[in-house]
């Protein structure tokens, strides 16, 4: 049971956008801008860099809901999903996004883990400023999304075929929708 | 010298938002709705939990500038803030704040240490189910801030005056003027 009321039926950060609004407005816009829209990081891979973080932090409702949005967009390949979340070292992904996304796991401990070696070896495999920003700063948020749906002991569904349905609404239509699925 | 590349002269946070604008807005209306829109919780108190939650994410930049704006609310008591930062329980304050700090503190290390025990404190002191809202998502959107603001190694003038004027400015025009001091 949640630790503050909740309207029945809206799982995970859904129920709390319909219990406080105001700060739903802007939690929507700033997933939209960082996983939506337009970038020179694919929609998958920021994506995975949510869906990391959120493993890391053991938020059930946020990796789940980004691991299936992240599989959307990868033609459905789940698998790579579940590769990415237990050993991104090993993952068969680029290079490049092993490096981003172990800035993302060193800010998922703190700001302060992330050393200049870590911006070099993304740097070294093509990472342009915007792009190691936007990692950063996906990171940081989903140490805020995971923290507010936990933090409120929110209702997360555990059947996975409920997931993948939003999933495909969220990849094409976005984060800025009501009601949204982020977090 | 933070990580990517910056403009020159603009401290923390505020480097950030001009060098990426988009994500600026909503994190700028977030932090506006959160610690400046009318709400039961006081100015002082919300900037009490952003600034001992920045104190436990050991990020300067943040806990220096939002202690400076809760003094402001204060009438100027930078003990008190001190008090705060460094032992909450026994600072001079309701002990309805002492409570929303405790839970603040739990969001701080991860959502799920958060306990019913914990919100059954706060109730009792009289907070309500908005007010426990709040002080969850205030307390992670400041382990985002922070995450933010040392993920990137940003630029912390160590000069505290520039704080202080910063603060006047800030507790009674908002947040949402550019450029921001959020973070």
């Amino acid at each position: 049971m949640a630790h503050i009321e909740l309207a029945d039926g809206m799982p995970g950060i859904r129920g709390l956008f319909a219990f406080r609004p105001e700060p739903a407005k802007p939690l929507c816009e700033l997933g939209d801008v960082l996983l939506h829209q337009p970038n020179s990081l694919s929609a998958a891979d920021r994506e995975l860099v949510a869906t990391y973080v959120s493993s890391q932090n053991d938020c059930f409702y946020c990796q789940t809901s980004h691991g299936a949005i992240a599989a959307y967009h990868l033609g459905g390949d789940e698998e790579l999903v579940h590769k990415v979340k237990n050993s991104p070292d090993t993952a068969p992904i680029s290079d490049k996004l092993k490096a981003l996304l172990a800035i993302a796991g060193k800010v998922q401990k703190g700001g302060k883990h992330v050393q200049h070696e870590d911006i070099d070896k993304a740097r070294k495999q093509g990472a342009t400023d915007q792009e190691i920003h936007d990692t950063v700063l996906i990171a940081a948020a989903f140490c805020m999304y995971n923290r507010y749906v936990d933090g409120l002991a929110t209702w997360a569904p555990q059947d996975l075929n409920g997931y993948r349905e939003r999933a495909a609404a969220v990849a094409t239509g976005g984060y800025q929708r009501i009601p949204a699925t982020i977090g």
